[in-house]
């Protein structure tokens, strides 16, 4: 089965994490705004029983699955990144539901008053919530998995496997980086688990292919990391 | 079994769509924080080798499942709450995210420049954004629930069952009208499907039960939902 996978074409953004599982899977499937045009997302979007709210959302043969998490909630066990067992499950989707409040608060460093709102027009806001961010909340989330993956004791989140969670979290760390490489630079030295962990997956023979390939869209200023100067100081 | 819940004790919050759940299965559950004190909470969050990031978090058992989705996909099916076909509990736990999603959103209302300052450091921002949630934002998601009710002809999200996403819907009408009387007020006709939804909720004799009891903690400004004046224009 080819999956179709929908997602806007210009951006990494959420569809990344999905991309990322697939990417590592070998999954055969189609990026299909990129491929095909918008105009058959939208389409989707209108037509189906099951509308998703908003873009990635997957189909797999007659399934529509949207909202991030719950795609790969539905990929995971299908291709050895998940465990199959309920506990496991439950508690790698707990880890993928943290990760997706800390994209949400990634993407409020750039859009505090609203993702319906130019940043031109949140700049003073967005300064002080991205110094707020940086003191209370990336130390407190990027903690929680550092201390995870000491405890593990593996090389990934659940061990000896890798998951999807390990590749999103390797998303989070790429676009900290390009986000925002002053601060990244300096907050480093306190999480070497992570960067170890991204390093990993850089490696993995799918995702080095992938991310040399023209596949990877690269990272910019219309996405969730974002490279604004004034707020990597 | 008894279900531990554990979360603040002094506001409905996240946790008040487990503890809807909850009541409405008519499940023997404690409500820990409030019944125990704050150091068993504490406690758990320490010591568990699958730590939660943060409540509320339920133990079943010797299973402990964080994130507020997370814990109604646990619950659902196993209360008559959740289809148990896969392509239904997807779709399901797919709109529970997206109401996720709302929450946050509304949280940022009164803090858009982040969940660690005050209210009162950040009153102008949080006009601006308030007046966006409702001018963009309420609009795009009340009226996608809406569309879903009117399309599939039942009482409830998912037709003829009443499911936890329901119950996540009396639960964000009750906030949007504790928090912005006045906006929501004038919102209400636009989404008649999702009011008459929500007195259906409050009138289950469960439900009904647990709103008349000690055990619902009024809303209060320490929630998601909150009532100050001058963000209800």
């Amino acid at each position: 089965m080819r999956y179709e996978l929908y997602y806007w074409p210009q951006i990494q953004g959420r569809g990344e994490f999905v991309r990322l599982a697939l990417e590592e899977a070998g999954a055969d499937y189609v990026d299909v705004a990129r491929r095909r045009g918008m105009g058959a997302m939208t389409k989707m979007m209108e037509a189906h029983h099951t509308p998703p709210f908003a873009p990635p959302f997957l189909k797999a043969g007659k399934l529509v699955v949207g909202q991030t998490a719950n795609i790969l909630l539905y990929l995971g066990p299908r291709h050895g990144l998940a465990p199959k067992a309920e506990a496991g499950r439950l508690w790698l989707h707990q880890l993928q539901l943290t990760i997706a409040d800390l994209v949400l608060e990634i993407h409020d460093t750039h859009h505090p008053l609203g993702p319906s709102l130019y940043y031109e027009d949140q700049r003073g806001p967005a300064k002080k919530r991205t110094a707020e961010f940086w003191k209370e909340r990336v130390p407190k989330y990027l903690d929680y998995f550092e201390r995870l993956l000491e405890s593990g004791g593996g090389s990934w989140v659940m061990g000896r496997r890798v998951t999807c969670v390990d590749l999103s979290l390797f998303q989070i760390v790429a676009g900290l980086r390009y986000a925002f490489p002053k601060r990244m630079k300096a907050h480093e030295r306190r999480i070497p688990g992570l960067v170890g962990l991204h390093d990993r997956v850089a490696a993995r023979p799918n995702i080095r292919a992938y991310l040399e390939s023209e596949r990877r869209i690269p990272f910019n200023e219309e996405g969730i990391f974002r490279r604004y100067r004034e707020l990597d100081v």
